[in-house]
């Protein structure tokens, strides 16, 4: 018997049978994960093919919810799916290769990611209880982390320290490479993580975010590395980032479209001619994968409802001077915004 | 103009011209690490399409070698490889849904994955110098982590430890999860790392590699948490799986098949009656993938030749009880393996 979700899933797919070997999406449909395996689901019931490596462990984790655990792999997949003529598969996460190998035994594919996205994009209470903790560690690794800083270090050595913090903390890696910018450097949104020495004085942006239970969080913090007293400008633009970002968790309201959620930070940042340097949207949607549905873009239609989880991060960049970006995972519930977060984000000057 | 190894990769791909968003595809073409962006070989020159995050940093690294750095990202891509109707995409790494839009923009496509394959396989001067320099910052780090094992610690701090230590010694990241395994658990030879504390007299697996230059490392070391006199077996087969490993290392030859080369330590564990227990092939090849050609397995007729790189480690697991893996990445120069690794692999007792 297939669970409510499944059923869903599986009416939307229009294909006789699911086929799915993505590791991030046989874990959505199953609830077990493994670097390797087969999820078929079909009219009556969902299966997990498991090779040795996991097998025990699958039946042991599945008893009772309803999927099946059967020994095997593709071969034993491909059996017992064979029955089934068109194969619904998550096309952004087939290779061609393997669509080739399906054509191979027979079958005609077509793409089950529109079913699968529109279920993913809401998320259940475990769901969001996990990202939720992948949140409370990515803070803790943080503030541990920030207490540590010297002269001196570079940027790799802070977002090491960092990810060694999350991964003592509880969690199973980093959701993305660490973003971690001194100075200057922070002008650069998506800036990779150099060999620039912590000055004193220095502007620091860290974008992080860990993993629990396969879930993302995802974080940016901008604070000083002490005051040299020439921050005028940089307080003044991190007052304005920090009320953009406020304003979106006090206003945005579930049934809004993910234009009218960035307009809400862009109109605002507009008032002080700031609109300008706010080069990026302002959310994007976090859940197994780092980057996924809804947009908060200049340009999205996608309308925000209860249970769906995004990043709230307003930003501010002076090209080859200062960046600032504020950003915490939220989700809607009762209508409104909440943050997964907890720190204060008043400015931060160690 | 194209260098000869990229004349040779268009000359063996059968297309109009290679179209190629991969990453570590990209990076072996250009020599050029980007998270996006496009490649295109025609039979002219190689371009590699830039987005604004990292324009200057290519036209700074690529200028002079050849390659000619474009401002862009699909739509420009698109454009400029518009003229040539047959695109040499690499099947195994391209989705189904870009393979979609290379059509709706009017072109066929062909796998130009053998092509690549076929050149990636032996590595250059530079390749080796980079997987060598990944297998000294593994080597360095694990002899700095075992040097801070304390009981108590799980199996996932050991690893997290390692991991921040083969950061601060300059890697990328790893080159794969860190498999990490206290006592029994070594005989799982796929363990995921877990929770289990370290005890006086433990036997410890670790698999572990990093990243240089976005080439990999692989090593695995087995070793004793003290001795508690109760590793009579243990020390027996350590002794065995140590010869097989170093057998490979004697006798192995350019020219050889991938089962030749297994058959070298198969048959030596075979003496012993161990060659039941040991359940997985010698070895696979190492480069910008930790998994890549040639396999070394009993059925493997890849054959061997100077330049290739790929790991040595013969395995004996006793389901339940203990397992011993040992491992190094080597190179075959001059007709015989040279192995990257340093350390002494004398069972050490700590």
């Amino acid at each position: 018997m297939l669970s409510e979700k499944l059923k869903r899933i599986y009416g939307e797919a229009h294909s006789d049978a699911l086929f799915v070997e993505c590791d991030f999406l046989r874990r959505y449909l199953t609830g077990f994960y493994s670097t390797d395996g087969f999820v078929v689901v079909t009219e009556r019931e969902c299966v997990f093919f498991a090779d040795p490596r996991y097998f025990e462990a699958a039946e042991r984790e599945l008893g009772g919810s309803g999927i099946r655990v059967a020994a095997g792999a593709w071969e034993e997949a491909k059996e017992y799916a064979a029955p089934y003529r068109v194969w619904g598969v998550p096309y952004p996460y087939t290779s061609v290769s393997r669509q080739e190998k399906y054509r191979m035994a027979g079958h005609e594919t077509v793409d089950c990611m529109p079913a699968l996205g529109a279920a993913m994009i809401v998320k259940s209470k475990e769901e969001l209880s996990l990202i939720g903790r992948a949140c409370e560690i990515a803070e803790k690794a943080f503030s541990e982390t920030i207490s540590s800083l010297k002269e001196g270090m570079t940027e790799s050595e802070v977002a090491a320290l960092l990810e060694y913090r999350m991964r003592q903390a509880g969690a199973n890696g980093t959701s993305f490479e660490t973003i971690c910018a001194f100075g200057e450097n922070g002008s650069v949104p998506h800036y990779e993580t150099g060999e620039r020495k912590l000055r004193f004085g220095d502007p620091v942006l860290i974008d992080f975010g860990c993993k629990a239970g396969g879930y993302c969080s995802d974080c940016t913090r901008t604070f000083l590395f002490g005051d040299d007293g020439r921050h005028g400008t940089f307080k003044e633009l991190y007052g304005h980032v920090l009320e953009a970002h406020l304003l979106v968790l006090e206003t945005l309201r579930s049934g809004m479209t993910g234009s009218e959620a960035d307009g809400i930070a862009r109109k605002y940042l507009g008032k002080f001619g700031l609109d300008k340097f706010f080069t990026h949207s302002l959310g994007h949607g976090v859940g197994l994968q780092i980057h996924e549905m809804p947009r908060l873009s200049p340009k999205s239609t996608d309308v925000l409802s209860d249970g769906m989880v995004f990043s709230d991060e307003p930003g501010v960049y002076l090209a080859g001077e200062l960046g600032i970006r504020i950003e915490d995972t939220v989700t809607l519930e009762g209508g409104k915004p909440r943050s997964f977060m907890k720190s204060d984000k008043k400015l931060i000057i160690l």
